[in-house]
């Protein structure tokens, strides 16, 4: 393809993106494909010979647009949003033309240049604390992949950090801290590592936080079990219920009595609300600026640069050197070496780095503190009147408060007489499995303490109130027909029908 | 941003595309700027209100193009190439254009599934054994950001698998082989680990390449020191110096003596030669296909695909899986729990995904196998005609044998008698410094086995033979500077002066 062929099909591409969007709201939000649907349709081998591009860009649209999920659509409500704006799709865009794998700074100064300067941005419209800027050159930010990288790295410079202080302490004594709602990605940091992880639990009394008291009883149970815990994930706007634990607590039980303990506050999803000041107490900032000597968020959930586009603030870079920092001679450069310039691979995991940071000042520039400020705000007004609708009706109960933009409900009935936890959850279960049976709209199933859940999340640019009218007409029709057919079961069996 | 406004953003990025590569020939490769440039240029904070798009796109020309290294120009010969064509460039525009986070079937049903395809086809233009396909259900092949991740993945596996098999072994008794000359990413996966590494040492009589004896010997040694070898990751093409280790003779000795040892192939930058039937053989391919458990190449440097595109492919994908899988309520869906699909989440460190296999798809059909094969012998020509010139000169010296495309080689002058290693090394320094300090070509330097050399490596589309020419003398003139001043300094300071 040459200069003028790419301008034809780039071109192309770019309007065929804007019909995109301009049909989104008629399409289906779930594809109606079948495992395998795929392989079906598209030749067993690569060609021997070249294709002409048009066949192949009309080949996107035929067979690769129907099998996708539509996480931009309005009715997308499932999981977390994964928000896409013009002006981060037009970074990323300018950001491919290069391909400049910015693993130092000599590689492509621009690269570690922009991303440095913009992690400061996003630290300061967040409220962070200044001791996170790249500015103080003792702590700083870095773009990473995912909240499961950043947890990664968190936990490999708290081990090494650890083992600093405790050379004699062997691998299998040490051990990981989350909670029972702490996302999978601190399980999996364990698995990785290959090492101990305690779930600490949480209830729902406590609104699914960790509170400090039950931290500190672990932490002696563990230290008299001859274990070491070296690092807390906690987290701010948990997966299922959008719980945030007690840090303020928490910092205060590792910081006075356990300052071996790395903590580390995910805050993947809801981090990003701190940019409204009036989110900043019930998001903990406080004590995150305080106690975290990590803290992680995504702007490509809900903050409008889309995926990959996870942040990682720590308070002293070099636990993350220290703990990463492998330099041959064919990676050393003169500004490496003078130690003028950050080389960010030695902050994560991988050498060679996508140039992340363009599409962050494109949006932050485009929309300024105050669209972000009005995108969170907007969201949350649709999750009130979402959550409304659930406390109004007689047909629907709150699982767990609803936080920010995120409602966790389920079905429970007025018209049942005190119901037992495994029948709610049956009836529950039948009523999700008619959501996810539709493609017109999507949520996702959760389980709080052995309650089965539907999560409601809200986060795309394109939703306005009356899908959010919709939603609810929705949930309510599927709620009144599983309940239909579970009464009707229910009456075949007999009343004693457990499942 | 509205739609329409995003047509005409997207109109205009497209033709400042065009521009970029119309004037690329004639930019500097290297930019020049200092390290903190970019910060006094741009505000200390986001702006509050939003900013007009032209004005955040006229800024990406004026602030951002000047600060990059500009890998696809024809005179980048540095580190190995990173691949980036106009396909593929659209490939990404599509797939950021939805972005959807792809870490189940379910939530994007065509990301895993064009994945798993173009895995396949990959694997079949290169010549690997059908049992890495991912048709068998058995073996297969997954798309990771890098090969650092794809190193890192192949150890947590191959180690979950050896503490399988042996579960009384303490981590501190493990132990991860690499040789001298593997990428950095072996003692990176190490330190993320927290396991020992031992790089065993090749000679540059073995064209830098370990030998099954050798490993052999190792072996015994830690076996007797009660160490537990888990893994070894070998390469095909080393950075320093394009070495190929014995896999012919490694694999006897891992797979006959030695079975639990884990055989990782990292041919990060040469794997893509395989696409050449007659570059197979010195590739090793048969022993590839016959003794590894796990195969990694980055399609991003190399294979016309650009950033990020680090193919992994494995026989027993139950080794991934099983070291990887973490499942929590939220993330199950039907075809996850039923098993009919693959869920990629398992098979890397990330939960999240981009849709990167759609650049794959677009790349491979546009160039088919042939164009493919053209790719790589137009660049290993070139790399014979640097290479001729070196040999051809009275001035250079190779380092190690020309492999593919590239070329080691340092200033070592006929007219210079009898010179040592050390004061070879000083000249050689020297003349890198010179090298290293024009802005219109890029080299790398490095070392092996003790002996200061400069790296040539070929591969972007754009490099032509006249390229080429302008490479040889600009070596030429740097080298006879380089020797001058060293002379004249020697002269100076007596005969006997060494660094």
């Amino acid at each position: 393809m040459d200069i003028e062929q790419f301008r034809r099909a780039g071109y192309q591409a770019i309007d065929r993106i804007c019909d995109y969007y301009i049909s989104l709201r008629n399409r289906p939000v779930i594809p109606q494909v079948e495992p395998g649907y795929l392989r079906k349709l598209l030749p067993a081998s690569a060609p021997t010979v070249g294709e002409d591009f048009q066949l192949i860009a009309d080949d996107y649209q035929k067979y690769i647009l129907p099998g996708l999920t539509h996480w931009q659509h309005p009715s997308f409500f499932a999981y977390f949003p994964a928000a896409c704006t013009f002006e981060s799709i037009l970074g990323e865009l300018y950001a491919s033309s290069t391909s400049n794998p910015g693993f130092n700074w000599s590689v492509g100064p621009v690269c570690t240049e922009l991303e440095a300067v913009v992690m400061d941005w996003s630290a300061q419209i967040l409220g962070l604390d200044r001791s996170f800027y790249n500015t103080t050159e003792v702590g700083g930010g870095v773009i990473q992949a995912t909240a499961c990288d950043a947890a990664l790295v968190a936990t490999v410079a708290a081990r090494s950090r650890y083992i600093r202080e405790h050379p004699q302490v062997p691998m299998e004594k040490l051990i990981l801290y989350t909670t029972t709602q702490t996302h999978s990605l601190g399980k999996k940091a364990g698995l990785i590592l290959g090492l101990k992880v305690r779930a600490l639990p949480v209830t729902a009394e406590d609104e699914f936080a960790l509170r400090g008291e039950n931290l500190e009883v672990a932490l002696k149970e563990d230290a008299d079990a001859g274990l070491h815990p070296f690092i807390l994930i906690a987290t701010v706007g948990t997966t299922s219920s959008g719980g945030v634990d007690k840090l303020d607590e928490i910092g205060v039980v590792v910081k006075e009595n356990h300052p071996s303990v790395w903590l580390h506050v995910d805050a993947a999803w809801a981090g990003v609300a701190l940019v409204c000041p009036e989110y900043r107490e019930v998001c903990q900032l406080a004590a995150i600026n305080s106690y975290a000597d990590s803290f992680c968020t995504n702007f490509h959930k809900w903050g409008l640069i889309h995926f990959d586009a996870s942040c990682l603030w720590v308070r002293h870079r070099t636990h993350l050197t220290d703990a990463l920092d492998v330099t041959p001679e064919y990676l050393r450069s003169k500004r490496g070496d003078d130690g003028t310039a950050i080389d960010y691979r030695n902050w994560n995991l991988n050498l060679s780095r996508r140039f992340r940071s363009l599409k962050f000042w494109f949006v932050l520039r485009s929309r300024g503190t105050e669209g972000f400020q009005k995108h969170i705000t907007d969201c949350i007004k649709l999750n009130d009147q979402f959550a409304q609708g659930i406390r109004k009706s007689d047909q629907f109960s709150f699982v767990a408060k609803p936080f920010l933009a995120l409602t966790v409900f389920r079905l429970a009935p007025e018209s049942l007489s005190h119901p037992t936890t495994p029948e709610l959850n049956a009836l529950n279960r039948a009523f999700y499995a008619r959501l996810a049976a539709r493609s017109d709209i999507a949520f996702t199933q959760t389980e709080l303490n052995g309650v089965f859940c539907v999560r409601m999340a809200i986060g795309t640019e394109r939703t306005v109130e009356g899908d959010i009218d919709r939603a609810l007409a929705v949930v309510g029709e599927e709620g009144r027909i599983a309940l239909r057919k579970w009464e009707r079961m229910q009456a075949e069996v007999g009343l004693c029908w457990v499942p």
